[in-house]
């Protein structure tokens, strides 16, 4: 059962304004057995206020005990089904360096490696050359043409660049030239389906001539290409849920997952602050607004319980600021756990708040992981986090008579 | 969307060790509406702090309301959706004799029963003859041979036995020639599809000779077949999850539910110390431990309250053991409830407890229903478990990026 086959059956429009803050990472864990969370360390005022006037719960990103990656996360908060509906890692790569990927664009992951004079690879990361030599490299490869595609090469960090093929009849389905190991030569493009025959045949013309430009260069000397994929074809929230949506998101990355499904991406500034300006700006051209806020997320994987904390208050300080418009719904929650802890994503189920009019009171009195256990939405799969908001703003009709 | 094409994808081999410690129908009722259920009556100071330091929940065996017999329940723990796959009865019979069912195997539970002269059946189980005259009937049985096929007759409790079909192009779909009531001649075995018309007419050559060799008998002098079943095609747990797994189990059905999904078998002893013994003895060679503990179901069978709470108790006072040598994760759970009120299986959530380095704080004070319904793994299908478990023993890599 496809849920878009309800909410498009159901969405209604009207006035009201649904505003979804994610604070990246925001699930933890104790620093030891026993003590708070970040969450539940931070001193947290006005999302606590919240928290007790409305209704918490815990998401399951994807499934128990499935860690997400941030596109999937993110698609979950969009209501698209992640198990559905996969980004391939060119597609997520070229997002995250806010490529307009078109429909039928491919994408690449590039990496700069090291061969010897046999060709063979002696390192996977040519190593680990600085940004700034990267950028170099990839100005001398945007001189590659190859005939009936128009060639993207775009840099990213360290040894990482980004390929796009544009052009007509090009399939998405190619292996990788990366053979995951060292001491064997880079692997030819094989396309692994009919329609991808065109495709390999662009990537193979391409790396032919990257070796030849970079022949003098070292140790970045010949490049590999993995992860082809074309941008996945997802319906817009305004199809879906005849929401018109914003991302007001400073990484690429989320603006670029925002763009998949078809929200415009107005100007964030580079704070929270500046991102909540954006908001009141654009208040009155759209219905649903995306706040992403990434330093959660990062001061987690940094295993920074105390940075984390801070940068929790920091978000529970400009929360005010996101009431000032009267939402009629407003969702404070993670696209999945970053617990400082272990330094990483995780599995763990994720705290969310939802503020309306229409809340049932529940036990939560604090906006934290333990308290949220208690919370009136229980346990849902983040998937079912949108139709609850569009329910709220009283944007879907009745089921059946 | 099946979990296993995630796992599959995402499993990852480290040196860590898996113990789910299985009390079989663990979950339980009060004796009296207000009461304390028999594991909250039993006194068990290990499980109560493995509790209050890590996470616990319930888990639904199948779907809510639904009773799950042995194999489900089973399959269900060991990460496999008991709705898609189906063990028919001889197939379930033949490892509960712990007969080797190869996978062209056909298994069928057969019943000694009484005709008339006329061959209309008066008594479906032969008065319930004592098992010692199930093994000499059976004895005199694998007299009978039919040609092309290797058949194997094994004897079972009272009046049931097992009959085993080996043999090329032997389907399993046959239908049952037991009519369930009397005043009827037994039905001739009729295949289902065409691939099993052999099969059938095996079965009905068995049970001309079965009616020739019984026919000095009383009152066992006929037979009657049922739940014709080959073993059925499940991927092992080394494929699906990248464990090399070991069942530790004293009774034969849960040793067969175990090989069916590719464990080892190895030596459990008579008692739950030996099976523990067992546990360290085989500690480095395997990844998971599967420990099956009967009593608590046994108990709950007979109705008998203060008897299965013992038989926690005895559970309890062992669990210092299986947490010497120091597991990544534990799992204390069972395969459904069976409370002693009802004294049989039932569809009430089973308790669960979860200990690992990576636990969410949760209220659960100590190992009960009560506690459970607040804890942090909340409520979730069985075949959710062993995904969890893999988690918390950092098994799993992140889906998508």
């Amino acid at each position: 059962m496809d849920i878009h086959e309800l909410t498009r059956a159901l969405y209604i429009k009207n006035e009201s304004k649904i505003v979804l803050v994610v604070a990246d990472g925001l699930g933890g864990l104790p620093a030891r057995k026993g003590g708070p969370t970040e969450l539940e360390a931070a001193c947290t005022p006005n999302l606590d206020k919240l928290a007790q006037e409305n209704v918490c719960g815990l998401m399951t990103p994807i499934l128990p005990g499935i860690t997400p990656g941030s596109g999937p996360g993110h698609l979950g908060l969009f209501g698209y089904d992640p198990l559905v509906y996969r980004i391939g890692r060119g597609a997520l790569e070229a997002l995250g360096i806010d490529f307009d990927l078109g429909s039928d664009d491919v994408a690449i992951r590039g990496n700069f490696c090291t061969v010897d004079d046999t060709g063979v690879l002696t390192d996977r990361r040519a190593g680990r050359i600085p940004t700034e030599t990267c950028k170099r490299l990839v100005e001398k490869l945007r001189k590659a043409a190859v005939s009936g595609v128009d060639l993207f090469v775009e840099p990213g960090r360290e040894h990482r660049f980004v390929v796009v093929l544009r052009g007509d009849g090009l399939g998405g389905d190619v292996a990788d030239t990366d053979p995951q190991v060292t001491g064997t030569p880079p692997l030819a493009p094989q396309p692994r389906d009919a329609a991808s025959s065109r495709t390999a045949e662009a990537a193979a013309d391409f790396i032919r001539q990257a070796r030849e430009i970079l022949e003098s260069e070292h140790p970045a000397n010949m490049v590999t290409l993995r992860g082809f994929a074309k941008r996945p074809p997802i319906p817009s929230m305004k199809d879906v849920y005849g929401l018109s949506a914003c991302a007001i998101a400073v990484y690429p990355m989320y603006r670029g997952l925002a763009r998949l499904v078809g929200m415009d991406v107005v100007p964030a500034g580079a704070t929270l602050a500046e991102q909540f300006e954006s908001l009141r700006k654009h208040w009155d051209s759209y219905d649903f607004f995306f706040i992403h806020f990434k330093y959660t997320d990062s001061t987690g994987e940094d295993g920074d319980f105390d940075a984390k904390v801070r940068r929790i208050e920091e978000l529970d300080g400009l929360i005010p600021r996101v009431m000032e418009p009267n939402p009629a719904v407003l969702i404070v929650t993670g696209d999945h756990s970053t617990p400082s802890a272990l330094k990483s994503h995780s599995w763990h189920p994720v705290p969310v708040l939802l503020a309306s009019a229409s809340c049932r009171p529940d036990g939560a009195a604090k906006f934290g992981e333990s308290d949220c256990l208690t919370g009136g939405l229980g346990r849902f799969e983040a998937k079912y986090l949108l139709p609850q908001a569009l329910a709220h703003a009283e944007r879907l009709a009745k089921f059946g008579a």
